[in-house]
């Protein structure tokens, strides 16, 4: 040993910290930063044009020259978040339900305000799991939140998933094999992206919605099985019916939850997510909340407060709602452009909202970043996130789809659309020869 | 069982859950919120009246007054938090310890930022804790973090503690015991606030700091035992010496971290902490902040960066050391003249900053939320904490020491501490008589 540098006794890290792993995201992130001459598909951002620039600065100019108001909004407010802005979200979720809050069961104190809805959501998984325990999501599946089951220990169990979203008779399916077996006990969550899916941009259909309730309840004998609805994209519709959430079908507030944003349809930059719990669930996850940070940002929630009072809030929603629309529009054109030639081979989604399509290539396609497809897509200069991110492999056969791919046109300018779908159409023409 | 209500099947929690409690704190703030003519001396709350409202409007005209600079305020940062912000606090830390970067082996990349410095405690224990480890602490401690520690399932072990803060020769006896009975592989982390302590208000003295380091150091023989050192309210100084912080000594940044916040020196709203700690240990916290949000409010941390890149910071800083010095001396006149004739039975520390009073009574009294002094204290109109809150029982003898309470001058006004000290002094007559 060298007497200079004795060596360094390492740290003995938590099991928890032995089952994280950095977000795969992580290396797209670092890759697009170093290249800024690449046309970045993969990232899930917002806009940068369209953000709510002017808005703030009216926002906090009101607020800060409010002497007490900005005092307020300076100081410590509660874990549960600001109590004036869970009643304007109350009344804005029975805007977006059109359904008065009774209905629901719902009162301003049984929304949460949390750093972004990614904190609900691994607040709600903290609260629920142990090792070992079962959560049930559609395949595809967000990735990141995937990532947060598997490091809270959990199991996660794929199911089939259509074009209208999770399949009912398979979910049904699963849960009765699982009860046969007696695992039912281990089933804590069935998580989904409701509407405007990520990765596929697809939606649940409204006929689906009731019928997940009732089967979480249905399966829920001995214990309630919780339906987790991630509504992260709903604002950003821009076409077909403005569903209801399933939440809306819950008349008790005992098994749904639902987690909305302000990062997707607001800003980012102001971290601030909210969800309507069940009153019992909401003690549990309130007292993690207590020892994670006992209370978001309280600025950010004074800003959003005016926001939503103002009306500059409903007012920026349309705005994105034009402006993305326009984008989405503009990849579903350069898609079809490009593609025109190879129609029969690959297939895509034609999302009524959110920032994603998903791409469907032969089932013999690999797309995964260790590709050859990939890193064609690379020297072409265009960057996408792998399909093969977003499945769980099958629970028998270990099989995992690899020939998919996710495309954004959240952050991307709309002129750079078109030449970075040319620039992926000739990785995998080339490909595909 | 009635028709029209079917019971309803329970949740099943996870086993964290189980050990998660509501923080003691909450019955004092319902309480305090429910009875607004009570003088509040518990609040560990920083003063509204000098909450920095007139900075912040100066800084978000600037900052959204340009546009580039707005879009990144609002935009998605990484997990790791602002760069330039990480630069600053790189050399406000340096300025702080009088010391180059290079000279504690740290640069911008081992400083992460947190949603206040809360969060920075929680993801250090998530990282490292399994139930069952073992965290050394001073007794008494800060008992947020020690319900934190609890709920994550670390075994507390209580040290002694005087008026220098954490007695050394303890600590080593304490690690010598645990090394002969095999029982080092628990330990992860000694935690402490070094100065001006939360309850005591007291300051680990300048000698203690790098032997503390090392008898760290001597355990390490297996893994690395690490200090977590919580530096709250070093900004809020008001006499005696700017001691250098015990992460000062760790020239290699291997065995010490330290959290800092925004939160007492600026403004709680903002919900800003940061931490220095070893890369592999950021490399594991990072990991778990990516599952628990991916990065906190981007806006609160460009605000800071514009604070301390102004001297707006630098400024709110020295505003603060003055006024809370003059409530300090006013609590302190006011116990010294309320109790001149209980002197004999009562002592009290004498903070050289901070928010906080610690009170000592004779050993039989009983401070605590059942106890007729609480209680006849509650009746004359005044809140503290009781001090059984901060302490661990004796590990063998189970003993909890009752006869302590905790004054904060934090967020009472000032004009109200007299006859806040007054009102507590009728009531421990009243019970000593």
């Amino acid at each position: 040993m060298d007497r200079t540098t004795p060596a360094i006794p390492s740290l003995f890290l938590s099991a928890k910290a032995a089952r994280t792993h950095e977000q795969p995201i992580s290396y797209l992130i670092a890759y697009a930063l170093a290249n800024p001459d690449l046309i970045n598909l993969a990232a899930g951002l917002v806009d940068d044009e369209t953000l709510p620039a002017d808005e703030c600065l009216t926002i906090t100019q009101k607020l800060f020259s409010d002497k007490p108001r900005a005092r307020r909004a300076l100081q410590y407010d509660t874990t549960l978040g600001l109590r004036p802005l869970r009643h304007a979200l109350l009344k804005h979720i029975e805007a977006l339900e059109s359904k008065p809050a009774s209905a629901m069961n719902l009162s301003a104190d049984d929304i949460l305000i949390t750093t972004g809805s990614q904190q609900a959501l691994y607040l709600i998984g903290d609260a629920l799991l142990n090792p070992g325990d079962i959560v049930i999501a559609p395949n595809p599946s967000y990735f990141v939140y995937t990532g947060t089951l598997t490091s809270l220990g959990a199991t996660i169990l794929p199911t089939h998933t259509d074009e209208n979203g999770l399949d009912p008779d398979a979910l049904d399916q699963l849960l009765s094999d699982l009860a046969q077996r007696n695992q039912l006990p281990r089933v804590k969550l069935i998580y989904l992206t409701s509407y405007y899916d990520n990765p596929t941009g697809l939606t649940l259909s409204a006929d689906r919605r009731p019928r997940l309730l009732e089967i979480a309840k249905k399966y829920s004998q001995h214990h309630r099985i919780l339906i987790l609805e991630d509504a992260a994209y709903r604002e950003l519709r821009y076409d077909g019916p403005a569903l209801p959430s399933i939440k809306s079908y819950d008349q008790t507030n005992q098994y749904t939850i639902l987690t909305q944003t302000f990062s997707k349809p607001f800003a980012p930059g102001l971290k601030t997510g909210y969800t309507a719990l069940p009153p019992d669930l909401m003690n549990a996850v309130l007292q993690q909340k207590g020892n994670h940070d006992f209370g978001s940002a309280n600025l950010c929630q004074q800003i959003l407060l005016e926001a939503l009072e103002s009306g500059a809030y409903a007012h920026h929603v349309q705005l994105l709602q034009h402006s993305y629309r326009a984008k989405r529009d503009t990849m579903l054109e350069a898609l079809n452009s490009a593609f025109c030639t190879l129609h029969s081979a690959l297939t895509w989604t034609r999302p009524h909202g959110g920032l994603y399509i998903w791409l469907t290539l032969p089932d013999n396609t690999d797309t995964s970043r260790p590709s050859p497809l990939f890193h064609s897509a690379l020297t072409h200069g265009v960057l996408y996130v792998p399909g093969d991110y977003c499945f769980q492999p099958h629970p028998t056969t270990g099989h995992l789809p690899k020939n998919h791919l996710r495309l954004s046109f959240g952050q991307v300018p709309k002129q750079k659309i078109p030449p970075g779908i040319h620039r992926l159409a000739e990785a995998i023409r080339e490909h595909l020869r």
